[in-house]
């Protein structure tokens, strides 16, 4: 009898007919002899209703308030989904973030969990019941309601399972899988059966959507296995493992791009040390997250320096980077909001010279001029404008593809 | 500087609109120098459709999780109209009823208040903030969300007002007050300025629907003073007041009608000791209010017994009396929820003999038969078929009403 955390997303539970088969497959699980805790996002479009009604009534929402408005969205999905269980004749249980004991920094919006209690959640499991939690939510000490930003169920899915040492956290999407590119811009991209943590985080990073940066990270932290599957198909999936156990490394596992990207750039900052760190500081003060930061040395006493944020983030990341800089003595803060990033991923990249050259190759040779590059060990990212993005990605796919060149091994093929 | 609790209904926030007219009364109020607890109800329909939501994954919804589901109206609203405040420049917070510590007992769907905790709500207000709090929820012990029933607002309202010691506890409608009768069915009808907690109480549980009967009776054990007002224009409206405060007591203060009324009739019960009481303790039991209670004797050991419910009740109350009847040793349990109940209330009553023989005489005048009479001090009601019903209020108003008939005194007046 195995303990398996379930987690389905807002287009799963989209309507009461979507969210009785959710019902019916936690039920198969159920009747399988598993101990079932589910985790549920709002449904459907819910989230984006709730925000729309924000702005209709407050020009700039509290973010306090807003985490208010926007948990009832999981609520309401965990009270229908326990529901539709009950009908089925399995007993179940809602619990919100509070309830269980989610709790977590006070960051409205874009919260972090810092200890999961378990007590109830036990309880119930033992009286025989399905536990049904809501995604995406928590609880700060001062009991006041927190969410955890966009994407946020995932990460509620993997902190449980790793709280309650699952044996399984299955992650249930509109997708059937993590694919080695987007299907959409590269029709003849392949499903991965299995990808390690490391991999699918910078995937999930550089916007393959599947999975939240977030989640991923804890389960490499904590070793939970995820299971990415489809609600509609009943296909294998994805499955997101540690390192160790994966037989070997391929050398590109995925291409993947980004278009919530925003570049800005500061003329003339005076190149001293303690500049970057100034302004870098300030920013993740105020939770924005700084992607790839390009310093480019001039003939003087001052350098440019260019960075990238979401372009969600882009408005405040320009009111904190404005008055740093005045603060520098410069007032030249350029920005654009018309780039993309493509990325390859893969751990065998580090042992692979000449990978990134051949990303570049395949881009100079489509005429796409790259903006910035950013690499790590096992990824290469560069950004272009926003327009030839999906020609990048299918230009650099097919360079990496088996069969593309003869002198190359084989570099993305599921195992 | 007083203290103000003010509650706004499912109307008066039944929109962005009006929720940003909410926030601007809330503000005057503020800016008059009071310090101000708001409670709130859903918007509009919302539980309507939450409801709707239920019974389409579940035929038989837990109620647990019904109050799981409903509660989420009412934190929609509080966030909203945090934000709309906030929009305006005034500092406020919005509470859910777990925040607030609203105690109540574990009665899903129709819980009553144990306790409140005041502690968060005085930090907040000493913070210099408007507090909004959800109406129509608490918490168990175990903290478990419940709902307090339909209009639970009101009693969340009064209950604060009680337990802040708030100086007036302002209700919010659709109305303008409080009238001699409904003005949709007596055209003719009367506002009434001031109204003592009994004969309110009495209008309420008939079903004036302008305030929730628990609420009214909470204010009247503890004096609070409500004002009935409405969201929408600027008249005085009614102030619900301890009998003292009063300078003289009306004789019939207003009539009223219910629709929400279900008659059950056992056939043949023993004609002994114990049997009503076992049947009523257990749809007490079950939370079901039993409203009028009539038993006819006959000429046997047997007698019949008749009794009204809610219409909302009825299936439940059938469930119960089949079982308890077929114990009792009868089989033979009738209904009829095509019945309405008219009553006159006034605090005089009691005083003046001949007022119910007025009543039943103006209802004879019109043909209408009285299918069971049920009276208190303050008040008498009929039975009636529901067709004729409105036909029965306008008869009895124009009983009462001043110069219907020179020889009694002017019944129903303002003062």
């Amino acid at each position: 009898m195995a303990l398996v955390v379930q987690k389905f997303g807002g287009t799963s539970v989209g309507n009461p007919e979507r969210i009785r088969e959710v019902a019916r497959r936690i039920a198969e699980t159920r009747g399988a002899g598993h101990r079932v805790v589910v985790v549920v996002s709002a449904m459907g479009h819910t989230t984006d209703q709730l925000l729309d009604l924000a702005h209709q009534v407050c020009r700039r929402p509290p973010r306090r308030e807003l985490d208010m408005l926007l948990s009832t969205g999981e609520q309401v999905s965990i009270a229908l989904v326990a529901m539709a269980l009950e009908d089925l004749g399995v007993p179940a249980i809602s619990l919100t973030g509070a309830q269980v004991g989610i709790h977590t920094d006070g960051m409205y919006t874009r919260a972090r969990i810092r200890r999961i209690s378990t007590g109830r959640i036990g309880e119930e499991l033992e009286a025989g019941r399905v536990v049904v939690v809501a995604g995406f939510q928590g609880i700060t000490d001062g009991w006041d309601i927190t969410t955890l930003g966009r994407g946020g169920s995932d990460t509620t899915a993997v902190a449980l399972a790793a709280a309650l040492q699952a044996d399984v956290c299955e992650i249930y999407t509109d997708v059937v899988g993590v694919f080695t590119a987007d299907p959409r811009v590269v029709p003849h991209a392949r499903l991965l059966p299995v990808i390690s943590h490391g991999e699918m985080l910078e995937l999930a990073s550089l916007g393959a959507a599947v999975l939240q940066p977030r989640s991923v990270e804890l389960a490499a932290q904590y070793g939970v296995v995820i299971h990415v599957r489809s609600s509609f198909e009943r296909r294998e999936g994805t499955r997101v493992v540690p390192e160790a156990n994966l037989e070997k490394a391929m050398v590109v596992t995925g291409v993947t791009h980004d278009r919530n990207v925003a570049k800005v750039t500061v003329i003339d900052v005076p190149d001293r040390p303690g500049v970057a760190f100034r302004l870098f500081s300030e920013l993740a003060a105020a939770g924005i997250n700084v992607d790839m930061i390009v310093q480019t040395a001039k003939q003087q006493a001052t350098t440019d320096l260019l960075f990238t944020v979401a372009r969600t983030d882009l408005e405040q990341t320009l009111e904190i980077t404005r008055r740093v800089a005045a603060e520098l003595g410069t007032r030249d803060v350029r920005h654009d909001d018309t780039v993309g990033k493509v990325s390859i991923v893969g751990a065998g990249m580090v042992s692979n010279p000449g990978v990134a050259a051949r990303m570049f190759g395949a881009l100079a040779a489509q005429g796409i001029n790259i903006q910035a590059i950013s690499t790590s060990e096992i990824k290469v990212s560069c950004l272009i404008d926003e327009q030839r993005l999906e020609e990048a990605v299918r230009a650099v796919h097919d360079a990496f593809a088996p069969g593309a060149a003869s002198e190359q091994p084989a570099l993305i093929q599921p195992r």
